[in-house]
């Protein structure tokens, strides 16, 4: 047996880690970090800062992946996230093959909370079904979801009410809009809303020393929040960003 | 100006909590904690354990609370809940003036998020309303939610759909449930539901030493989960359940 720990880091202060997140990677001897492209490195980096503040005196081995690229444009989402997901898990096990002897800990290193818009634990679940034993363990994460809500102060849901957590891709089918976040919306969903009545809590680079934060009605911040948006995607290369919409009452 | 510190302290495991949630109660010296009742008592104890683990040398004060009664059985439950929140409001605004002095830092240990199914925000937003002045800062914790993926090793949504979380009550209006997590569920509404296709990832007292994980088609291990519920609830007192139902593709 091969024992494999998710840890999730939180959205990027590593001050948002859990001690039971630093207990498990106090374990670890091998982590394996996915790259994503230069635009991602910064990323990398944090997770490294992560491993030096909270595993100083080393000993332990950095295992870099170069990520299979994915086809974004796909016409069928999903099945091109599956083919993707099996690319990934063909090189996991390889790479959980050659670099966790027995009696050894991997672990990986997750942004954010393992359960959300993550798919490593589905993609060791193909690596199980491929015949490879492994012992899985998953750590709680701050999400970048909790990370706005705080900085906002502002709560997740109001009394009662449901709260729904989206791709930007799914938001134009909302019915009806209560309290919903948006993720992963590299387009700027929210701006194609016209609900006069709708209040936006908006976050980017949350945890992180370039975090930006705006809030106010849709309709009279949309067009700043696009333009913060653009302005620091360029600035930085890459954006990660997250909101909450709310109906006033 | 007084400081108030709204701290996530995860669901019930007192290594479920972040550094910076230990050094924000660090930095108070008075903390407030509510009573709900004998049924609850466990609850103030797991606080004052999370207090004598990461404060050892003492140096703060603990205030109780006896929390004003809700009309559970109101027919207006939004309408209630508001009440009870003014006269929370009222109650709160009296303590933080005779017990947080000027400069001094007083603190709330918030079950989980503070930004989850948690009044405690919503009712400082009041008490600033009443002209009291107030400096907050909200520190995010591991809800039961994310406790509840972890032990089961599950992801909250699948690839590309939305999650939903809701109280008990708002269940049987859900038109279709792709990812639905439900908290604050007193009667057991997952009973009601006869879709053949649905599994369900039920947890109690997650965190704690007394967590019991049931998982399986919902129709299979209904039955199951509905006894252990009521066997659990008959020998502690009370109970503290969460449950993620998914259709199966
Ligand atoms: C692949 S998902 C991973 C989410 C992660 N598991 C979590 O719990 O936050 C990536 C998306 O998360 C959001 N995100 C992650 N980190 C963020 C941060 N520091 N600030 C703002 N948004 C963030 C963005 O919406 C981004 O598109
Ligand atoms: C008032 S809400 C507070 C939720 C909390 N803020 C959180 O983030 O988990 C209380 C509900 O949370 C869920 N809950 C809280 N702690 C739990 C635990 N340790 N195990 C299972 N469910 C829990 C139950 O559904 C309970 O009815």
């Amino acid at each position: 047996m091969k024992d494999l720990l998710l840890i999730g880091i939180g959205p990027g202060d590593p001050r948002q880690i859990t001690y039971e997140a630093v207990e498990a990677l106090r374990r670890a001897s091998v982590f394996f970090v996915l790259d994503k492209g230069t635009q991602k490195d910064e990323l990398v980096r944090l997770r490294k800062a992560i491993l030096e503040r909270y595993r100083p005196e080393g000993g332990y081995r950095l295992v870099q992946l170069a990520d299979p690229s994915r086809d974004g444009q796909a016409a069928d989402y999903v099945g091109a996230v599956q083919d993707w997901h099996r690319q990934r898990a063909a090189l996991y096990a390889r790479m959980i093959e050659d670099e966790v002897a027995v009696g050894e800990t991997g672990a990986f290193l997750l942004w954010g909370e393992p359960g959300l818009y993550d798919s490593t634990l589905r993609i060791l679940d193909l690596v199980r079904e491929g015949g490879l034993a492994v012992r899985l363990q998953v750590v709680p994460g701050i999400s970048s979801v909790q990370a706005l809500a705080a900085r906002h102060q502002v709560p997740l849901n109001r009394i009662g009410e449901p709260l729904t957590v989206l791709p930007g891709r799914r938001l134009a089918e909302q019915a009806r809009i209560d309290n919903v976040v948006v993720m992963l919306d590299g387009q700027g969903a929210f701006a194609a809303l016209d609900d006069p009545d709708l209040i936006i809590y908006w976050g980017a680079y949350l945890g992180t020393a370039d975090e930006v934060l705006i809030a106010g009605p849709l309709q009279a911040v949309k067009a700043r929040i696009l333009q913060v948006r653009a302005q620091e995607r360029l600035r930085k290369g890459w954006i990660m960003d997250t909101y909450l919409l709310r109906r006033t009452l």
